[in-house]
């Protein structure tokens, strides 16, 4: 008989709720100290001596600034290479040792071996994030804590090592700071880069197990803007025997595991000149994610139900689609700002009555909402043989999901002064 | 309006079986030559004039054979690192060049950028299998041919690009006929070494795509043997809140993101004393993997049913479970040889009909069968508060279980000369 440091019926109990719980960052909501490696799926359960990530132990090697010019972003996003800055963020961890230092270098090459977990098991989860240079000339992020804690929880849900998101968020501050002068010139107000942290499992070691090594890295690059595309945006609902996330399963957290498979599906749809899936689940065929984005719907209700303007979102609660920080930020605006235009609903909602609004003339407009897409407007649907067409101004957008963008919009770059805009002090 | 290359209701059919019809090896289940890149997810479809996976073209770097000694078994598994031979195959691929020439190398780190594909959104999926040293001193694989057309599958699901399997099948042979006489000596009759062949997405750009650059690599290496734990593996059911794979999704393949986000619930179980999750399905409860092994139980019939013993395993058809190779032998073998004994059933059965035989008497035995843990058998199954407890003759197995585990090994060993053992020819 094997030791049992538990009790087996925790076991049905929910082990990311456990996990989560000893991580106070993640269960009270703010950012606490954690130790490092409390939330490590490893069995390391309570207090440990071992160091956490700390930001303050930062090493930084610069690169030579003058080695590579700064290209113009047409150029940085024409090719098959993703142009990132000067430096990375890697900080090493291991099982036995906890955090190492984090090291700010110049940005290179990783070196794993063939048998390291990431490249077998998808031990593996990210972010993205963006830093925008404002117009009144200060570079500012949005709202990185809500990356880092998302970071943590999906870390946690691959079984890879925990931390404290505050540390994380210091870190990507303090690449930016570097990197942020030259690779975002005040000269060049309206852009940004695309900022990617990363954890994921080192250990050069084949068989079915959470990594007793892993890495985290940041990286600040180039990405094309993707809010804009000619005409909307155009997508594809998935085919019936290819969905995407599902109860019970990981759709909710950033991991690598959530993305390659759906790649099929998305390049068939763009085979047809569509940009991306609209995922259904399950026979009733709910709304949950469009690509890798949030998808929001604004309409009016049937006269019998009020003849009322709603936008609407999938919820969160059944776990299976991304707590999305534009997602977030879009129902928070609407609630605060359109209160007296519409109403902000987050419900479970079929394709079905997405095309029967659009039947019965009350669809008004559609948007994915993520970091990479922006708000991106949704000019049409397809799902088998019906096509949902959706109302487009000018063109370009509808009236809300165009409000709703300028004033994310404006938050990002500086028009407008407010919290979820975090300000990088940057090295001069 | 963009193009569209084919009629848009193609996209509700099956994108996998399309795929398939697109590989001759897989269509009709014979190794016929196949273009290398004819069924890849970037859209190049119908023939191609670029260079398939061609085994032909190897080009041998040696390494120093005296550099490294070859350790004993217990020593090669005691660490937290695979220890792998001397040497490793790598092919690169990409979109615009097809398949470069194979290379056989000294083994060691890979480089990859940070903003390579597999290390954010898991394009990865390999195989497992394994070189045995028989007792009449050849070197044999089981069924490598299964193992490579299971990898063209796994590939072409996960958006990397396809190729002949019999190639990939000639470049396992080459490694192990280059390894095989250092690496497993002929004074080690009945040891293994573990083989890993893998394709991973290597493109260094960011965003959720397909990725344009890959790498397919080889490696060779110790693995520990787990076909005998102590008083047998002990089974957990998984938590109702976290399952491993769904209709619709990606069970049926061996790509990276099965297995990342099965490790949570897997190490819960450990810490409990359990060696192995066995994965439901559905409300139902369906048996479907223990671990990453297929699982098998033998039970008799109730008497109004006939009374007759069977050996049952979870059906293929559904999707949700690997094809093992393992599996695929168990089967075919009790078909041939216990038909008299036993009848061989594929289907759906639930935790509920296991622990109704078990209450009432009738379950005989129970064993995992995939590569790793080859046939283990299963001593328990804890699900919610029961306790299956399984028969285990002088506490190691049960008797079907034994003897189709020295069917295989015979055949594995040389002790039975058959068409599934293929020959390596050494090179000494």
């Amino acid at each position: 008989m094997l030791p049992q440091k538990r009790p087996a019926e925790d076991l049905t109990s929910t082990a990311m709720e456990q996990k989560i719980a000893e991580q106070p960052a993640l269960a009270n909501g703010v950012n606490g100290h954690t130790n490092g490696v409390n939330g490590h799926a490893n069995g390391t359960n309570g207090a440990s001596t071992l160091p956490g990530l700390d930001a303050s132990k930062l090493i930084i090697t610069r690169a030579d600034p003058t080695a590579r010019a700064v290209p113009d972003e047409a150029t940085a996003c024409s090719g098959n290479e993703t142009i990132c800055t000067d430096h990375m963020i890697t900080v090493p961890w291991k099982a036995s040792s906890g955090w190492s230092a984090p090291e700010l270098k110049p940005y290179g090459p990783l070196s794993l071996m063939p048998t390291a977990s990431v490249l077998h098991y998808a031990t593996e989860c990210f972010e993205g994030l963006k830093a925008y240079r404002g117009h009144d000339g200060r570079l500012r992020l949005f709202r990185p804590d809500l990356n880092a804690k998302r970071m943590l929880m999906s870390t946690l849900r691959i079984s890879l090592p925990g931390f404290d998101p505050a540390e994380l968020e210091k870190l990507i501050l303090a690449l930016m700071a570097v990197d942020g002068p030259k690779w975002l010139p005040r000269t060049r107000p309206g852009s940004y880069l695309y900022l990617r942290p990363a954890v994921i499992g080192t250990q050069p070691q084949l068989g079915v197990q959470a990594p007793k090594e892993a890495l985290l890295f940041i990286t600040a690059s180039f990405m094309p803007r993707m809010d804009s595309p000619p005409g909307g945006l155009r997508l594809h609902t998935n085919p019936e025997d290819m969905i995407r996330a599902w109860v019970g399963g990981f759709g909710y957290a950033k991991v690598g595991a959530n993305y390659g498979p759906s790649l099929l599906a998305t390049n068939e749809a763009r085979e047809r000149g569509f940009g991306q899936i609209l995922w259904l689940y399950g026979p009733e065929g709910y709304c949950t994610e469009a690509g890798a984005s949030n998808f929001f719907v604004v309409w009016r209700t049937r006269e019998e139900e009020g003849g009322k303007l709603q936008l609407v979102t999938a919820p969160l609660d059944d776990k299976l689609i991304l707590d999305g920080v534009t997602r977030r930020s879009v129902v928070e605006l609407a609630r605060e700002r359109l209160a007296g235009d519409l109403e902000m609903v987050e419900r479970k909602y079929t394709i079905d009555e997405v095309i029967a609004a659009d039947k019965e003339g009350r669809l008004v407009e559609a948007f994915a909402a993520g970091t990479a897409f922006f708000i991106c407007p949704v000019s049409q649907i397809r799902h088998r043989d019906y096509d949902v067409h959706i109302p487009m101004v000018k063109g370009e957008s509808g009236q809300y999901t165009a409000k709703i963008k300028s004033w994310i919009s404006d938050i990002m770059y500086g028009n407008e002064q407010h919290p979820w805009g975090v300000v990088v002090e940057e090295q001069q």
